[in-house]
């Protein structure tokens, strides 16, 4: 059996040809490319594209779309029809977890203040709160939220997780959405790791805020629209609350935007799980998914079918 | 019986006031005061000061001097005779165990650089290497090395430990000194946490610094002269390692130090103990002391009889 793969880059391509099994045919094609008058058996993604960008799918023939992403927040208006769409699961949420927990630690240790004090030599000594001791309530219960909670533990914080539906793990309780009011205005550090939704979007508004103490950091490495940015924006400049952002909406935000220098607020571009293991970490994603095509099987993490 | 309990400033006073068992008499006394014509139980040093300032505890009396420092190199040659000095074991170690992924998150996953871009509203996406599958090298396995060891844990990188004399503990083995050589070639990440003394001041020279792999990145939270700044420089500044560091020699580096703006280096103003968390716990350890004094027992930590 032949199995005609595409990826959308030559270093994919380097990577995954001696380790693809015998019968595997490897094709560089890329969003925009002229259609081949062949089927994909198994299609790669680009990383990082905006889901309109699936209308140039249209006129390819292909039976297994892989995301590299894992969100797949509004790929249901824009891929064309005839597709199963798979998101990247287990790419990026060890690598976003390890993110939330660069941005939690600069922004409670004062890291981007030494920076700016940095550029004119100055030592700017000062006490900053800290991460110990400090109570943290993780919004979403699922692989990016699993991944911040366990790389919590050792930081002796007082962890509270809060997800749609009430569950235990290995980590312990996790608390049902309805307990949310209840648990926002004894948090120090909020962190956002819910998908995109309709349940979800402008989750953290004005309403949100107003439930948050004064000076508590609100962190995203969830999606941008989970955030009602006038409403942030409003409460960071005000110095109520703080923000630790590595997604916005709009993404990227506008120059002279001002949370960009709001003294409150540390911006990431989107950079979760863009590091340095995640080709890896897709490749081996990809290969399982060549591995059951070839044998016949479904693939792994079919999200949509369109 | 009555103990006399010094200690520097009135926010610790108010503090242990309402804690202190009956017969404990608190007093505010700071180095550089004139002497009391009492014999202090137990004297609480304020919080970072050169060793030299031990000088103008001469004149004044005390049993037991208690440092809110954990490093005492230069204390020995600066105490007046007749006391006992303990330093303050168990207030700093997690904190600076903390402050420690700070830096190496944010050195892995370029925050520095996204702080700068900030400042131009600049939205400077690019790959970082992450910390995730780095190999770690930590040197020394006193407290704050297992603090830091610890917190290393759950972010799945290769962990190796250097430390004077080999041993195990509960995170698996540790190397003695002599595998250093064959060691610091394979780090990504080398974090330093010795304390200073004779054998460990400059260990980070010319010869050392040879020995990293390109790009490597070197992260201190011990004591600065336990790096040899000269070397350090050269080596950051030709882009040859990077450097994460919290304590320099000297401390503070001039303003115009090639450091302060060398790309690969991120500095912190000597904030490893110094977060909100750090009263409570040097209250706790004076209280400690407090009961054992009032106890007739032996204080706890005494480094140095003098």
């Amino acid at each position: 059996m032949t199995l005609l793969v595409g990826v959308p880059d030559s270093g994919m391509l380097a990577r995954l040809h001696p380790l693809a099994p015998a019968g595997v045919e490897l094709l560089v094609w890329r969003l925009g490319d002229d259609p081949i008058d062949r089927r994909f058996d198994l299609l790669v993604l680009p990383y990082m594209i905006p889901a309109g960008d699936l209308d140039r799918l249209r006129g390819q023939r292909a039976t297994v779309v892989q995301a590299q992403m894992l969100g797949y927040d509004g790929v249901a208006a824009h891929l064309p029809p005839g597709h199963l769409y798979c998101n990247a699961v287990d790419v990026h949420e060890a690598a976003t977890g390890e993110l939330a927990l660069a941005l939690i630690l600069a922004s409670q240790r004062g890291i981007p203040e030494f920076v700016r004090a940095a550029g004119s030599g100055t030592f700017a000594h000062e006490r900053y709160p800290g991460l110990a001791l400090q109570r943290v309530v993780v919004l979403g219960a699922g692989g990016v939220g699993r991944e911040v909670a366990h790389r919590l533990v050792p930081f002796d914080v007082e962890l509270v997780r809060v997800a749609r539906t009430a569950r235990s793990d290995e980590l312990g309780e996790v608390l049902a959405w309805s307990a949310l009011r209840e648990v926002l205005p004894t948090a120090d550090i909020v962190v956002v790791t819910v998908p995109l939704d309709d349940s979800t979007r402008g989750l953290v508004d004005d309403d949100f805020l107003a439930l948050l103490a004064p000076g508590a950091l609100l962190v995203n490495v969830a999606r941008g629209p989970v955030v009602d940015t006038e409403a942030l924006t409003r409460a960071v400049v005000a110095g109520r609350v703080r923000a630790a952002l590595d997604v916005t909406d709009p993404e990227p935000l506008p120059a002279d935007h001002p949370l960009w220098s709001a003294p409150g607020a540390l911006i990431s571009p989107h950079v979760g799980g863009d590091v340095g293991s995640m080709s890896r970490r897709m490749d081996r994603l990809t290969l399982a998914q060549i591995e059951r095509l070839a044998a016949g099987r479904d693939p792994l993490n079919v999200v949509l079918r369109s």
